[in-house]
């Protein structure tokens, strides 16, 4: 799923360039982590990417090897349980018992080798259970307000990894979040599934029946010459639901496995650096830099531009070819502001 | 004068191109704004720039219409004296009875009629009185450490414009600054001298007997073929005097005309700030910027780079297409631990 839009990561974010093509964690883009975080497991002819029709020529630039008929083309974003349904059509047509891994393609995940060894037990689960929905979770680092809680239950039976789950918790409050820690129980919620496609697919038949119904009317066309005209008319009419919502948190069989990967839907620069790691002054220095009397600054450059600090404390500084950012790391809402303020003072061109 | 070096203003300002050639105070750079400051009272082809000989080039592309021959390069830096004493001797080839204005190429003045109508006042002086030095003196503005001071005395007699001078100060501490700015006679001295050519020489006979009698031996140089290799021989054996200290304080007949114009010699990007001044929030921002929260800060870029800042107080900061500069506005002495720095991180190539 790279579907995703936003200026979060403004000014290297644009527009047209969201978080997922963006390189943050490494020197390839988000996407092109995840694709190669699966390669292993999943060859480029058995990945599928599903991003909005303005980002398929970049998502083609940036993985030569999947096949071009392998980007599903969304006219406009209708959340995920449409975005999966669709994509769980496409698999069926190649494979009857298909088994879809569902992943965000802008989350940082490291090292590959466990998130592998995770997906692996998850195919354990569905091997012997079918009909389950496979979810991961990971074991909390600190008490975030930001993400989505998995409480897990019973374990599954004697020779299966992963837990029965519980409950669902949406973002949580400071206070709410401590006590999720020290239970022990609760997972951030990774939002990256295993499931067989049928399976999902029925589940939606089952929950969303609108939107199974609209999907219905979109298979006929799937590989003709019509196709585009179809999808651009009944994509849109899909109810704008998420899989979560939708049908994950009513279905009756669910796993969770706790993952033994490190996880993070970066969010923002600050949480880029605290991803990434601090030096001793406290610094996350990333491109040609000299400081001098600097701390707990994050710094980002590249193409060899050098950037020159003295005496800062607790400043995110970013600097791409047209556009430089400075500023404090505890404004959470500044970017908002800002990029609103670009376009008020007529630098649209900018985002 | 145009001869000074240093990376005050980087990274704008560059070895190999200090202030004088920056463009600080207006779109045109100090050097040009010098220039164009005395055109309507001396013609290009009666000006003449003295400077460092790694600097003749951009002296020439940045004033097309001085002569050639009017720039007079230096081998070395030998401070002031030496420099006022060659062009004295290559004004008195053209002109026996030759009037000197002598500016440094590197301060900013304002407005320009001002500064014209103060050196007619210079000029009233030097008829009636062809062997006074005529000094500038700008009052105070605020208690500054930074600039040497010019007590004046007794007002010239009666049709004369101006002051004896009784007395000179250096750089003052903090009291005594503020001392200076009570009583009324003290003047910043701005480094600006009006006298005759034939004049200063003999006082640098007089006071400077060494440096007078190198400047002899390049004298019957002047204009022949052997010229540079007699300067290049004899310059830098010139002993390294200022022209205050050498002959001002020196010489009896000194006097000072309190300055019509607003002058500053702006020695760092904050006082840059404090000169052209600054906005509600007080900020001083030049170049493509939007700012969020933004208080206190000088912001300069150009060539339509946008920085945007927000949450910011009281920072400094200079985009170029290769550096960038993010600075505490208080951290005076920063800079030149930067660009230490710059230079052990073989980084030199951005100095």
């Amino acid at each position: 799923m790279a579907g995703g839009g936003g200026t979060r990561f403004w000014p290297e974010g644009r527009q047209a360039r969201p978080k997922q093509f963006l390189p943050l964690s490494s020197e390839q883009t988000l996407l092109q982590e995840t694709a190669a975080r699966c390669g292993g497991l999943i060859p480029p002819d058995r990945q599928w990417v599903v991003t909005n029709a303005r980002y398929a020529a970049e998502t083609q630039h940036e993985l030569p090897d999947l096949p071009v008929a392998h980007i599903l083309s969304e006219p406009i974003g209708r959340n995920t349980a449409p975005c999966i349904g669709l994509a769980a059509l496409e698999l069926l047509r190649v494979d009857a018992n298909a088994v879809m891994l569902v992943l965000p393609a802008d989350h940082a995940i490291r090292p590959p080798e466990k998130f592998v060894s995770a997906v692996q037990s998850g195919l354990k689960i569905l091997h012997q259970q079918p009909e389950s929905l496979v979810l991961f979770g990971a074991p909390p680092a600190y008490p975030a307000t930001g993400f989505g809680y998995i409480e897990q239950g019973a374990a599954l039976e004697a020779e299966l990894p992963g837990y029965a789950v519980k409950s669902f918790h949406e973002k949580p409050d400071r206070v709410r979040a401590t006590e999720f820690m020290a239970t022990g129980r609760h997972l951030w919620n990774c939002g990256i599934f295993l499931w067989r496609a049928a399976q999902i697919l029925a589940l939606l038949q089952e929950f969303q029946p609108e939107l199974y119904a609209g999907l219905q009317k979109i298979e006929p066309a799937l590989g003709s010459a019509g196709y585009d005209e179809v999808l651009a008319r009944e994509f849109p009419l899909l109810p704008a639901v998420s899989i979560d919502k939708g049908v994950i948190e009513r279905a009756g069989q669910v796993a969770v496995l706790p993952a033994p990967f490190e996880w993070a839907d970066i969010g923002t620069w600050q949480a880029l650096g605290q991803f990434l790691g601090t030096d001793a002054q406290g610094n996350t220095l990333l491109g040609a830099h000299c400081v001098v009397d600097t701390e707990d600054c994050f710094i980002r450059t590249n193409q060899g531009h050098m950037v020159a600090t003295i005496g800062l404390k607790n400043c995110v500084i970013v600097h791409t070819p047209d556009a430089t950012l400075v500023a404090r790391k505890d404004d959470e809402d500044g970017l908002r502001k800002l990029v609103r303020l670009l376009e008020e003072q007529g630098y649209g061109r900018f985002l």
